[in-house]
């Protein structure tokens, strides 16, 4: 059938069909369109959906989602046929139903994820089962390569080339901010492409866009990296590993975080970017994604053995998660903490000693550093300013102004202090709580909202004295991030009562 | 936020904003909108998609099914707030993670799909979880009262009230165009709601169609079912259990059908009718929903236990569903087929038989036959011209023309004939073959496709006489069930070779 195309600037893949021409082909909502550009032959198969009179008859109504695999322009011609049902829903449906998946059948699923020929619900319902079943080490080989071949893929002439990564669930976890450049001024390359929150109160690319532009193609990525030794932008935009993204936004609504899927989104990304050397930072503890020094050992070795599968020394390191890394969440909060440190204006605390720790290993693995040597190398790269020089020549490369300075970025308008109600000395704090706070006071969408936490675990503090402030950009979002804070008491204090039973 | 809304006829609930309003909100792909129309009061939370350019500035583009719930008129002004992640997403998550549901979790869960809180994706992870981890009887209860809740109910002052159910699966199981009838001329009511095709190659509600409108409200069927003793309606229009109509759709894709989900969806149907007396047929063997007797009388048992749960006494037929039940599969070929029954032109074969089978069993169940007796009343009432002057009178009251005759029905034109490959008796058919190749030739949109067995398990074939005839409205459609047809080899001949290897 040829209908007369108009264009819909959606981002979801649809084609939008009257209903008397979807009729005539005999196509329910839902269905799939095989549609071509007679002018160029480019095709795609997308799910349609149906409208008695949004779309005028003889028309088809493609959204940009759907017009990028065949780059028609409004008021053109389409030719559509219905398409058969994909082949990927019934390896679906074995997953579904406890099979392990081949090779060729994932390559098909990841292939009809990235091309658009599932539905968010059928990729949920991947998503669901695989979480729910698991993977065997595999089938996350399998999805690992087909992830890696659904997109751009960079290789670097010069090695080694130097990843890193941090198993999410931690508030305030901004060390890509300090590794990348304490890395790439050692003379390493450090390709780094981070993700946008899922979760949490601030990806590290919702961070680094508060210093610079953070979207950019696999090329620009690989003719940045060999000009500056490192980026740090949002693996989201670069088309490397583009299934990844679709899944993630799949996995969001329902915070869904399989295994297998986790290992397979980890290091796919570093072998797309054509790291050969990868340091992995583990958060455990209550609160975090993994409960204990364990599980997190279990994890570290898949994530080695996945490595090795891939061509990719891996070395992890398990870390301290039961409380934020530094003080801050939220976007220009937790980029003022990092610049801060390489500015030399803060020298101590748990930020710059994780970051120091992340990096020393890189270090020790690429011979930069003698074994044991790494996180000291890794401090002294920020005390000598090489790091702040790197990062200005990152964020310059990037296209963000390099004379930007911690001072520079802004907090608020709408602040509160959350007061100590006992004298006493800090317990233990709620991460999700915290993040929780913090996405509900603007972040990570709003640059100027997060909070900062006066006062941490073993630290003391007297009644009355602030342990928390509140930011938000909005006032009725600072009152809901209040209302949330008190319903969820994020901090504990020795001598606060936990409750109190039977007051009148 | 206010802004000046606009409508488009799509049936997908979404609210689409720019992105200029939408980050001023700081709202999301993805994230919920709480809708409220500033005239009436009337509200609604629906996920919202952000548009750079389709939405103007300013507008909220909503959805047909999102105004549903709120009823603006296009240039109206409407409120908009971010709303919070609905708790539904925690529940479905506890489901995912292997946990119990209680009926308090369960109602907010079936309110946010009736509502379209939930967007598909939310359901399918929902329905695909269900099917994996299984739901104990409590979980089934708690789903099937909720899901009556969803919506419309009736109830008659009558009793008893009739009504019938098949398990799905076997082609051709037309038997509902005979029983309903049949029940509603011996003086019962039987409201019956049917569904559309999910998988099969057409529901009871596409084959009536073919007849007389089947799309009422449940005071219509209500009101239709006291005057003519009995209609067939289709159950996706009635507003009975919706949320079971939502859960379909996201079922369909990925023919996912769970056991808990089933029972729940099958019983809330009757309860919600008003329904005092069920017979469901289970229809067993290779090729059908149910693998043998044995998981046929276990799932006869839960709905047993689960109609009790709910009110309802419920008998359950384990039928052989081996072969299509009769010789046709497509709309006008069923309902043909049914016709020249009631027309007391055809008195023989399976369709006949388990029509006064079923029909036979409430008969009993309702004192309106002697134990032992049903099938000889329910083929009686036939015989007597009862049960075609009853379906006569439920079209004519459903808006059909009361003199339709079987004859009137049209099949083609284009045709197909399958001959036997050899001399010899036919062994087996193959039930997802031959429900495949009637979709793939237009059933059930195009009402004339389908086909015709000739030649059932049993029966003997010369070399080169039709088995099987395929019936197409259209010429490509009849190719791609032929090439169908010779890749799945639905009907084997004793005769017949079934592989040659070592051939030149």
């Amino acid at each position: 059938m040829f209908l007369s195309a108009d264009i819909i600037d959606i981002a979801s893949p649809l084609i939008l069909l009257n209903i008397a021409d979807a009729s005539a082909l005999g196509v329910s909502d839902g269905d799939r369109i095989f549609i071509t550009n007679p002018n160029t032959g480019k095709s795609a198969t997308i799910p349609a959906t149906v409208s008695e009179t949004f779309v005028q008859y003889g028309t088809a109504l493609l959204t940009s989602g759907a017009n990028q695999f065949v780059g028609i322009s409004s008021g053109d011609g389409v030719d559509i046929l219905p398409a058969k049902r994909p082949s990927s829903l019934d390896f679906i449906r074995k997953k579904i139903d406890g099979g392990k998946l081949t090779r060729a059948e994932t390559a098909v699923i990841v292939s009809d994820i990235t091309k658009k020929v599932l539905s968010q619900a059928e990729v949920t319902s991947y998503i669901t089962a695989s979480y729910i079943n698991g993977m065997d080490m595999d089938e996350v080989e399998y999805l690992t390569r087909e992830m890696v071949a659904s997109g751009d893929t960079i290789t670097f002439s010069k090695k080694p080339v130097v990843d890193k990564h941090s198993i999410g669930g931690v508030p305030g976890n901004k060390i890509t901010l300090l590794v990348v450049p304490i890395i790439a001024s050692s003379g390493l390359l450090i390709p780094k492409t981070s993700s946008r929150a899922i979760t949490g109160a601030g990806g590290t690319a919702d961070l680094m866009e508060a210093l610079a532009p953070v979207a950019f193609s696999a090329s620009e990525v690989q003719q940045m990296t060999e000009k500056a030794g490192g980026v740090i932008v949002w693996g989201g935009a670069t088309n490397i590993v583009p299934a990844d993204d679709v899944m993630i936004s799949c996995e969001y609504p329902l915070k869904i975080n399989g295994r297998g899927k986790m290992l397979a989104s980890i290091i796919a990304k570093k072998a797309a970017v054509g790291s050969d050397t990868c340091v992995i930072d583990i958060p455990v503890g209550p609160g975090t994604k993994i409960a204990d020094e364990t599980e997190g050992k279990v994890l570290a070795g898949q994530l080695v053995d996945l490595g090795k599968r891939m061509g990719i020394r891996v070395e992890c390191a398990i870390t301290f998660g039961g409380a934020p890394v530094g003080r801050h969440i939220g976007v220009n909060l937790e980029v003022a903490e990092a610049l801060r440190i390489l500015e030399n204006k803060d020298g101590s605390g748990s930020l710059v000693q994780k970051s120091c720790e992340i990096a020393g290993i890189a270090l020790e693995m690429t011979g930069k550093a003698a074994v044991g040597n790494g996180a000291d190398a890794a401090m002294a790269l920020i005390r000598n300013g090489k790091a702040l020089s790197k990062m200005r020549e990152i964020i310059e490369i990037q296209g963000g102004d390099p004379n930007v300075k911690a001072d520079d970025l802004t907090f608020g308008p709408f602040i509160y202090d959350v007061l100590a109600p006992a004298d006493g000395a800090v317990i233990s704090v709620k991460n999700r709580a915290l993040i929780d706070i913090a996405r509900v006071a603007g972040s990570p969408n709003e640059h100027g909202a997060g909070l900062r936490l006066h006062k941490k675990p073993g630290e003391t503090v007297r009644k009355g004295e602030a342990m928390l402030t509140i930011y938000a950009e909005k006032e009725w979002r600072l009152s809901e991030a209040i209302e949330l804070c008190r319903n969820t008491h994020p901090v504990t204090v020795s001598g606060m009562l936990l409750s109190r039973i039977g007051a009148e």
